[in-house]
């Protein structure tokens, strides 16, 4: 039967049907008082969802391109930047820097460990002269499923006194685990549609700190796109330089809507509870979680590939049999891990199925484990006393 | 998180994206050429569910009004009829026809038994004057989760010789259990779009064999919206003699495509491994079955209340913390019985988040069970050796 | 190029976009609370458009089965009543009559005149016995595009002090023209989704007064699907004796919600004036109207087919060519006028598109008029001063 | 009412029914077969679009993204191009080059004026050592309404031997007007979703020929998101270097099933057609055209306001008495001018409301003129004879 598959990639996730409802509106006049109406309630919520009252620049692009448009804007050729390197998407941050003339510090850890603050905090330290003009962190590196803890960078950098700016990549965070922009001091968030939001890929999100445009001011990085003064006048004034998304603008005012009706506290503490039950079940099966405990991703978890079991079979029969769509290892870790996502508009009651024909499947593929195992796992961690 | 229910009671069934997304055309002229082609594939595919090269008939009305309308059709008042009562929907047909001034012998059954074949036998075998001019049964009794053997009495009923027709009321079963409506000679199914054709409620079908047109021809009761002659005409000429549901019928366009590329056999095998799977979690789990086990239906599932649990407390448990929507008993097995719908467009990994729900869902309110019990009686039954 | 048909047949009408939205909703319980809230706030709003307070019943059925909901309700077989006969759609009323045994006195009009107020007084002054049980009459007979002063036959009811009920065959005019229920006293208004509700078809209403439910109860006509105590029952504890066309309920609302907004007078207005604009256009082109123009339809125009052009031809290229579906005579009529709906989700500038093609296909046709003529006609009675 | 507006502005334009429901499809992983499939199909019926073999590009970005693209990938800082500047979004293409570091010949016109191809080969005639990498043109401005010939340019650079490359911005006029890529000879082609593609905004696409991939491997510009040679690789490996935007590729596919079903050649057909009656249109009204006649452009309309009729009051009664959006003028046309915008999913009938409209608002704002010439000069051009 031609069903919904369940999407537990690391993002795109599944779209609610309210949002699915909502992308189908047609189109309004990008110049026309509707639109002024729905960008100011798209950038209240967005606000609600950052907590910041920084700027809140809107791009019609990827998350990735969201990256580049902060290499662009905050620096100048030449200059330096300390990148945590953790994965595929925090390795893309140092690479989009260098092909901009940027020099990276790569700070490069063996995948599945995070970088912890201490070592960041030595770096700061030993940086005498101020050379490093931004620490560039992801919150959540999806390669290996690993968090970082921007609370404690914040922190550390503030009472290091380190003139360094905070730009952290939240896009496959954001709208997931607890993010306090303004009161933990983060100078730009950059983030995404097509993951905590809900929505699908082509919303690029960045939001910009007072500090922050103060290095704006003193870029000389060419560009026009990813402009942050032309776009930051477009969103008091609606009138874009070029035309925005106004289709994901649509579902991005539902999406916002759900997740004030829910409260972010209430989203975090989902997806933290989720995160908790996929582990446990894991572990319960008897296989290998890739990444550092303490650091483990809320969103996305990375497991080890049993003896024995490829992924692509194990990803093929869950696909067919199962309609479940899961994620294999990226680059180097190709074959040795797959990953499922747990982002977004999630239920705990979705991870039964999930882990529950991960569970059958594994057991069709020769791998030994009592069948129900997960379940019990699952419903330990889920059931309220 | 607002999300889609899972909606597990007996009918209305989970609707299909494909579908949802099909309802929302905008309407064409019922008089006009494209509404000619909709109707024309509508009954060509609704043949090869009905399995039956008999008319078929489509009204704007619920599955009950096409009930009515056998009766109003068929019979002319003071006729007789047997009809088999073992709850709620089969008692209707009989309440129907003496409504509309039938004789109906009631075949009434505890609840939770169903008729066998010796017992309709019995009775035509002793009708020696052919007063009973009809054989009314249900293929699936929702109240109870019970099935008849509608092949076997059909067979039986050819074999003995009497001149009732037989009308089955297939409401809760088409596109679910196996039906052959020409090969074993049924002469009037009933049906509706909201169960196995996974519509929303709104469309009431009949199909009408020839030796049925005959009593079509003697009846003398009295009819006007529900006249089998007048709705005979519309489906070949596309003149309906009233406003067709032409939303419901672009739902049952796409509705009939996705049965006939999954194929009856493989929909009704699919509806047969959940409906094992579905009991062997309830006994696994240590619960007892409502109806008789070797009768049970394939659709639903009707469960004791285990002692001391209210079913109120329990389905509101599912409901707000689960999100699923189970029903309760009818009339006097309220509160006595729960039942769980499994038909329509489901796919066998759903019932891992509503057994694995019910199962904690029990356990929060005292029940004993051993968490993952559910879930590994239904990996049992669906994993594939 | 495929495109959204403009139809403008005699109804259904055009469903507007954020109605076709809400019909892609998941399905909701049918007994559970979402649904009841569901249906209240439905209630509430029909009860602003009939504008009464009497009860309001909902049929899943087309408009016809809402009538011969009334038939098989309010009378007993016998039971004589008086149906005006303008069209179609009034002969219906009178035909369901005695298909269920009443004695109709039918008050037949040359198609395209109206029945006015003094001939029914007549007619009831002459039943000294009072053996006339109801008087049943079309707001608006789609057939030959009139109406009839409704207001005017009640107030005249109520001043001959007549015992007759009235029943109002309200479909093709509730939500476009104004209706009184309660201040004109309508004892029996039927209506359906498909016209001025803006919906798909698959809904029949009735609002039912004091009055009416004391025939109800004298009623001996058998029925079981129309019952009016049984759907009242429903309509309070929202435990439906069958299954409810939930997906047009979540429509319902969005119409009601529009029609609110928009408010009743509005509502009533705005097809006035396209009335009034199309049958200017009509004669501008020196076609002739079909209807008496005292009386003429704000919802349904008919036209003289001009002398040697055909209907089909002038209809055919009006959808082929223009994308424009109008409506033809029907039965006697065939061949001879032509229909043009503007009723519901319509807006006056829809009716430019509308009248030029025509006026262009007639050209084609080998009609002489000056190209321009209906939009000049049009624009006069639309322009604001 | 609430209603759809009719969007006339310069695009984004209507969006037709069928591509609105794609666009709520569920998403899918954009790593997995279903999306290989997806892309492939859109690939091939974008390449029957730009009439073209060479790769075709797709970015999730506005259409000014991809203008982008074109300079960051085919040049280095320095080289030398000829833009020709005929409005805003011409300028546009000079201004984002200038950014970038290259030395930039403005081929500047009155606005209102085309560039004749007389002109430009002037230019490419003196540039004896070959300095000018590449000529930069609109197909079509949407400032004031023009178009430039195109094909004729192609010829003559053919002609004269210069070795500059052809890059052609189509964004507003891509399956709206005639565009022979490979007969012509364009090298690179710029695109986007919303406008002939009649889809919402978010993708912006470029075609780029073997000369042009040339150009691409000598470029030393800094870049990472709009990098050609990435995203040429993931075209065809389907392994996007980030998220593509899925929904609207759902939507794409409908609209190049929609373009392939009507026809290229009757597509342009229907855009030509349709310009000519606005014009003829606005002339009987004894309005002013801003642009240049022989070069006006098929696609949005540029009028010059009549005297003493202010922009804003125009365009607010449009649209809040008629429901229409029209674009006003841009830059320095504030006030001077106003645009009708006539592409992508359109109907001539469509013009019918929006010129109709625009009659009746100007008489309402003192303009004079005998209502209906409009509609009889669109009658007069679109009538078949």
């Amino acid at each position: 039967m031609e069903r919904r598959q369940m999407l537990h990639i690391p993002g795109p996730t599944n779209i609610p049907d309210r949002i699915l409802r909502s992308l189908s509106q047609p189109l309004i006049n990008h110049r026309g008082p509707e639109f002024e109406a729905l960008l100011s309630t798209c950038v209240v919520g967005l606000k609600k969802v950052f907590r910041t009252e920084n700027d809140i620049l809107i791009f019609p692009s990827s998350g990735s391109g969201a990256l580049e448009s902060a290499i662009v804007n905050l620096f100048s050729p030449g200059d330096t930047i300390l990148a945590a390197c953790l994965g595929v998407f925090s390795d893309r941050m140092a690479e989009i820097g260098e092909k901009h003339g940027l020099n990276v510090i790569r700070l490069t850890m063996d995948w599945g460990k995070a970088v912890k603050v201490e070592e960041i905090e030595a770096i700061l330290n030993k940086d005498q002269e101020g050379k490093i003009k931004a620490v560039c962190l992801p919150q959540n590196e999806t390669t290996t499923g690993i968090g970082i803890d921007i609370e404690g960078v914040s922190k550390m950098m503030r009472r290091v006194g380190h003139e360094a700016i905070l730009v952290v990549d939240a896009i496959s965070s954001l709208a997931c685990v607890p993010l306090e922009t303004d009161a933990w001091g983060v100078d730009v968030v950059i983030s995404a549609s097509q993951k905590g939001l809900m929505l699908p890929p082509g919303i690029g999100l960045a939001s910009v700190s007072e500090r922050a445009w103060k290095r704006v001011e003193q870029s000389t990085m060419p560009r026009w796109y990813w402009d942050y003064k032309a776009v930051k006048k477009s969103m008091t004034t609606s009138q874009f330089p070029y035309t925005p998304a106004t289709t994901l603008l649509f579902g991005l005012k539902e999406a916002l809507g759900m997740l004030t009706e829910e409260g972010m506290e209430k989203v975090w503490e989902r997806h933290q509870v989720i995160g908790k039950g996929v582990r446990n079940a894991v572990e319960a099966m008897g296989l290998t979680l890739f990444a550092e405990k303490e650091y483990a991703s809320d969103t996305v978890t990375a497991i080890l590939m049993p003896e024995n079991i490829k992924y692509k079979e194990l990803a093929e029969l869950l696909r067919t049999r199962y309609d479940i769509v899961i994620g294999g290892g990226l680059q180097k870790l190709q074959g040795q891990i797959f990953r499922i996502g747990h982002m977004g508009a999630i239920h705990f009651m979705d991870m039964y199925a999930v882990m529950g024909a991960l569970e059958m499947a594994l057991v069709q593929l020769g791998y030994e484990v009592e069948l129900g195992t997960a379940a019990a796992a699952l419903a330990k961690t889920f059931i309220k006393k």
